[in-house]
């Protein structure tokens, strides 16, 4: 594979079949990615230095995702000036609400970019968008995903009303 | 002011003290950006032809304020391939919690990246990390941004204990 | 089927079993009605036709259902001056939490009937009372699912208590 | 007044100054409106009574102006086949989340179109959106308010782009 | 059974599996008790009446089991001068925290005696205790049963222990 | 005063203003009270000890009010067979949803009979009721207060109807 | 066994499976503790007895575990100053936030150090490091588990990335 | 003041005020401790050399105030093996729900032990109490100041009882 472009960290590896949506999507762009099991908690030292080198080592974005009171996408943030995704992953007793809350309601100074609770599609989405911004590529792919949606859509609908 | 890269947009003009550290934000790193006041449900075609033309028009990040059932974000999100910034605006009777979730909990395929409530600073910055990735002089400038934060807690910290 | 007079919108087509409860129910009542599957996000430009063409085409109340941030009938509303039943979809990480804030919280100009969570049989029977201002014998089929509904609970009561 | 259409009823009358919002609403529509304090749970016979006679006495729409275990709009719809338009009042100690689930949250069969918590101008505007599906002239009213609403966002706009 | 003391109303014959619960403990205890099924919504009139009614019959307490928009105790409160407990009833999409609110946030003048959220043994253990307070050989039979709860803790606690 | 049947327990003597609408409602109807200070985390002795001999002490009902980890009521609760009537007193950081419940979601076994956040007013008028269920007068006394209240929303309606 | 350190009490055998995890720990640590099933409802003077002859008895730290308004903790603390750790027990239909918030909002005067939902692991380990704070051999065997914690994340990112 | 056996961190000065009801507490203790104004996101390194030091420098207990995502506590329980007492700092638009959250649900591994919202009074008691296990001294001081609140509560009683 090519330059990762984008570093997913995630705190354990078994956020790994729910990660595996965002790999899927960056692949399916193009993008070449790497991934890391890494934990705020358990491993301090390696998350601040994945995210200290990040940049220089030619990463363009991070994703972390992480469960409960999920402090990986602000770990990594504190670290780098590179944009960090955050993917709030639910599944314990409070359905990831505490992981939502300890993911976007960053002090001010250092933004983690929220995706919804276990949504780790939305959080390669949001990469690609941001890899777009600089280049024209990557965005005319993104044009042909939200055209493919819509047909999705406009197939469904079709599909339905043929039964009704 | 040089061509914006950033398209602000709030929903009300009662959202302009809270944008505003959005703005002054930018300012300071040197990123030029336009205000738009504009909402989903009362100037949706305003908001559609905003959003389809934005980057035609050379504008690279979008950031939306919005409060209660707020839409703007993932309105503005549906029609553009640019990575969409969501501030959910806090201050109605469920204190920001229903523009958290409506901002925030958007379906797989059009992300909107949220930041805290009414935390209209991390927008600003979070659209700087992302013209950051291919822009060399703006991740300076945000070490520099990082290093100044990191001072002021030093110095709050000295000032705090001489006075122990 | 004759004239449609109420618009069935769902987010998905997942939301198919759910939204059948509502055609059931207005089935039940006589009144003609279309479904369409259709994406606040996904086909923002259909639902933008669809909304703003229903008044002309002689629909006279629109419901949409969405789950998550849903948009859907806050992006109807603002197209229309029909009134607009939502239904807020349950199921996913939150329960439907955020989708009821989203379908209820509207800022003020652009309101959404909303219903309980995934309660599609309340949103047809709300559009039947809608209907029913202006129709007496809708009314009057509506006295008569009270009262059926009365005879019903009547019943359960009488079983139950000759079992005890 | 000509032959009021809608009938608001209010839990206490501390309510009016939310209420006035509503009534002042619909004389901007010119639409007929009654207004009563009646409670649940001090006049229950009072709310059976009004609502059980509300078809025939006139009433196109009945809202529902409560606070905490908001059972007004409920019971309201218990005894009449008019729609029932619930404003969940806030300002309690949960802020209105408490009279929000008591108001939409209804069993199925008897529906309450619920609006925003404190929404009493969207109330009213559903109601008229409610008589205008048989009302062409109101229809063209809403349809002047819609633009009116969004002249003002545009003048909005405009105002703070001059200033800066 | 002799003249039933208690009167126990469930919004719906669903209900029953967690209603018998009440109906076993106020065996245990010999209170005479009856079941009604009676909705707030579906029959308000018999719900009226029964409770209007319940102490010329000679009810000393009523028991009202409702979900969701749990009204089902605030109606039948207002209709009374008797201590009416109320069982939120969970389950729904918000598991019970909407009929615990709606059941508990009664407006001052009407109280509504409430328990945890399907807690329908501990409903029957209030109206026992409230018996009690008339009825020296009930508050006799209460301290055995008591006593036997802290038996069978002590023995779990042995029997745990036993085995360790 | 005569022998109390009611003893009405605060955590903290910050809480008389609020409970201080209890006694005056149990003045209204002539049950004699007592009033104490006592802690279940910094006095449990004497919780314990007032609870334990309450029944022997002619007490009928116990009212206890407390915020936050409110553990007063299940203390008191623990230590009789009296019913026991739980205000969850808000104003804390979590506005009285914790207090909420800690009050009501009792395990089976110890009810406690819970009434809305600060809500002491319907603590008094739910031990008045308890009281009447052995007292013809207290019931008596408690359908004059009832009609009170339906005369004072009767007059605050024609009031505000004769201002329209 | 040595005499015990840490005394493990839990509101009723049902949360043995779920307790289990805590005495796994403190075994793996070499830490003594003894278990109890005592609760603070059922057996009030048990738990008073139990935490008020802890400190005699030699018990360091109290851990206790219990679910709905968790109360255990606050009254076990309240008869001792020796250490109590709460555990919120998940389960019931608030998924444990009733007992988070019924542990964790203690008064001033009488904490509850209180770890995550079901989360027993973590009160054990805390106990070990409140025992460690007074030895140094305990201290050095955390360290030993928090590396073993480390290469156990390394290990699975290795894994994982052996696969991609 | 002697060698310093409590570390507080705070993630701003702006918590000073709350802080010093910690620092008051443990001055009365007679516990010396270190203040240092220290943020996990803006002083990333210092935050980690302030917490792997710790336990060479002598401090025995750390005590981590934030508020909002609140991950400080967190942060420093990953670099050391002492306990940490975390106080979820209120006062945001989320109530401290979000820093209660961020703080208590840590995952099993790195448990920080938890306070009630802002409450840095029970954080300084809990620090008390932990140094007690092993300071007979502190736990006879602790008895102490546990008689002080009950002659207080007392007190508060008379004196109330004494104006009724």
């Amino acid at each position: 594979m090519a330059q990762p472009l984008v570093g997913i960290v995630m705190g354990s590896d078994s956020d790994w079949p729910l990660v595996q949506k965002a790999t899927d999507t960056l692949k399916a762009f193009g993008v070449p990615y790497e991934v890391r099991v890494m934990s705020a908690h358990r491993t301090p030292e390696l998350a601040f230095d994945y995210s200290a080198t990040a940049e220089a080592r030619g990463l363009k974005v991070v994703i972390a995702a992480a469960g409960l009171a999920a402090h990986l996408g602000g770990v990594l943030a504190a670290h780098t000036v590179l944009p960090v995704i955050g993917i709030p992953v639910g599944g314990g007793p409070l359905n990831g609400q505490d992981a939502l809350y300890a993911t976007v309601q960053m002090p001010s100074g250092i933004p983690v970019a929220t995706v919804g609770i276990s949504n780790a599609t939305n959080a390669a989405l949001l990469a690609v968008q941001i890899l777009g911004t600089a280049d024209a590529d990557l965005r005319k792919k993104f044009h042909a995903y939200k055209d493919e949606m819509k047909q999705k859509v406009i197939a469904a609908n079709e599909k339905l009303n043929a039964t009704l």
